[in-house]
């Protein structure tokens, strides 16, 4: 089969870039010592998840119990939840999948934790848990102080739960911004201030889990890290290439659109709107919607929600037809694959393998 | 069934407001001889397209193919596809419906018309055609003038196609804004052009298809429509309210979450972000990504894929807690139902019925 067979909107993922992403991170995470835990949020596919582990992933991460539960299905285990789950219904479920596969919580509160606890104890089970620490984020976690360090000695004493050690999420540090190496460097300083808590206070620190897709390559310069968890990598996208994180070439999954209406000598319209790749801006924010493959001067210019609007720029005097098919690097991978039901992995025109985007759409 | 039974995040539909709505909607366009063709992108949902027909609908509008096939298994035909669909896979499957269920076309040139007539002659059947014409929206269609005519004289010709009218959408226009009034009038004298045309050169105007939610109730004010296809005013959303074309008390849809972290006293976390609402901005842009149920005060200022940060703002003295539930309008409700699987009916706290949202995510 060949992409053109295929109707479009279509979700395609170049294997060789894929892989050579994957092939590539392993790499460095094997020569830093590093352990590599690849967030799933951007691809949602055990089918991927078990190229990752064939690439040298010792784990995977998940957001959601319900992504857990895709992963799990398929036999992946060693699972990081990276979330701060709440509540007796998603607990419940998480401890039923903790007596197949190990899974870790990743918990920035008494509260869950408490939750958790009673579960665990009350399947018998111990739960590993990592005690999210906000080093800049600004999302969650409790930057590292008396409040981090009340949070983890209670965390400690709590029966059915085990603490690993840390979790830090460096998401917020962006290396081709006029602050990022002073960022970097915050992140390295809080991290460090957290390990001497643990330290002081006897905790374990077997597990300090950070990185992010754009800092990935420089996770050995925040001292103490032990694995990673990149998501956008296996992929990449056109916000990583405008945090010079990676090049075009690097940009595994494009979207394949069909050009559906001509209304004015400089504008197309393409079959793909907010419901096909989501309205998320360009980090750091730049205009448009995605960057047509081939045509650097044309502009993804507005969206509705199935509707693409493209201003054709200079390419007005060879100007795409209707009918013609265009491929875009969306802005941001990881949302715009959430969208699709179905990945096609090519080679050229070849469409070697599809699958489905099991975890698409998992709210719980 | 209570709402509190129901795992978080939660999209919630209050049936008394939406039943309002379409009530509401359904008096207008009877009191004005206008016929209601709501847009099933809003909702997606078959049981909600019975409801509206119910409801004094004479029809429904789909934009996908794959759209239309979900609401005619539901035995819903009078169906408008609203989008120059294109492609052999989809005029065969767009034939295939045809044969059980009235189904029109809105269509903005010559090519996907070309297509098509050759699919329903391939079949035996006809279809009925309405001709897309742009009135400021600068999306799909020709403006009133020569080229359009040129393009509905062309499609009036073509075997298989029966011309039945034209169609238009005034989306862009947002009587809130300044220019709002200007915007409008523009679009009835661009009408009027567009339908001097089709008398002079002998075409059907039966069926003149406009509407829109912000303009809902001034669709009588663009003479010479006949049928309005609003899509949101079923449920409303920030956005609407944001124009003026509602009150927050006819938005019957939220999303329920649950907070679950308290990181900072002026801040706290809710287990939904893009995946749960997208990233679309309130229109017009406002910031923020919804509107938080009862306080008013609190600004959800940032979201991440599965994280939505909370600005708690005044309501730090009495801030919500962990394993509190929040109930958020969203910013645009079309994209937001598409993130969700199943939508809950409620009256008060009680969950009168559940049903799939069968059309999320159809993309063909």
């Amino acid at each position: 089969m060949t992409i053109w067979e295929l109707d479009t909107p279509a979700l395609l993922i170049d294997l060789d870039r894929m892989e050579a992403n994957l092939e590539r991170a392993a790499r460095y995470a094997e020569g830093h010592g590093l352990r590599l835990r690849p967030h799933t949020k951007t691809h949602k596919s055990p089918y991927l998840g078990r190229r990752q582990v064939e690439h040298g992933a010792a784990g995977l991460t998940v957001a959601k119990v319900s992504e857990a539960e895709v992963m799990a299905a398929d036999g992946l285990g060693d699972l990081l939840l990276a979330y701060p789950v709440w509540g007796d219904a998603k607990w419940s479920r998480l401890t039923e999948i903790a007596k197949t596969a190990p899974i870790a919580v990743a918990l920035d509160s008494e509260e869950p934790a408490s939750g958790l606890s009673r579960h665990a104890v009350r399947t018998g089970l111990t739960i590993g848990i990592l005690a999210e620490v906000d080093l800049g984020m600004r999302r969650c976690g409790f930057p590292p102080g008396q409040r981090f360090r009340d949070f983890t000695r209670a965390v400690d004493r709590m029966p059915g739960l085990k603490l690993e050690g840390l979790m830090f999420y460096p998401g917020h540090v962006n290396l081709a911004a006029p602050n990022g190496e002073e960022e970097l460097e915050a992140v390295a300083a809080g991290l460090a201030e957290a390990l001497d808590g643990f330290r002081q206070d006897g905790l374990s620190t077997s597990v300090v889990s950070g990185g992010s897709t754009p800092t990935l390559y420089h996770s050995h310069r925040v001292p103490g890290t032990t694995e990673i968890r990149p998501g956008t990598y296996v992929f990449n996208d056109r916000s990583q290439v405008a945090m010079g994180a990676c090049s075009w070439n690097d940009c595994a999954a494009t979207i394949m659109t069909t050009v559906v209406s001509r209304p004015s000598p400089g504008s197309a319209v393409i079959d793909g709107g907010s419901k096909t790749f989501t309205s998320d801006p360009v980090r750091p924010q730049e205009p448009g919607f995605g960057s047509i493959v081939g045509m650097s001067a044309v502009r993804f210019e507005k969206m509705s929600e199935e509707h693409g609007v493209l201003d054709l720029g200079d390419h007005q005097a060879r100007p795409p037809q209707i009918g013609e098919r265009l491929r875009i690097v969306p802005n941001h991978v990881c949302v715009t694959v959430n969208m699709h039901s179905t990945a096609h992995g090519i080679r050229g025109e070849r469409v070697e393998r599809s699958w489905p985007v099991k975890g698409r759409g998992k709210l719980h």
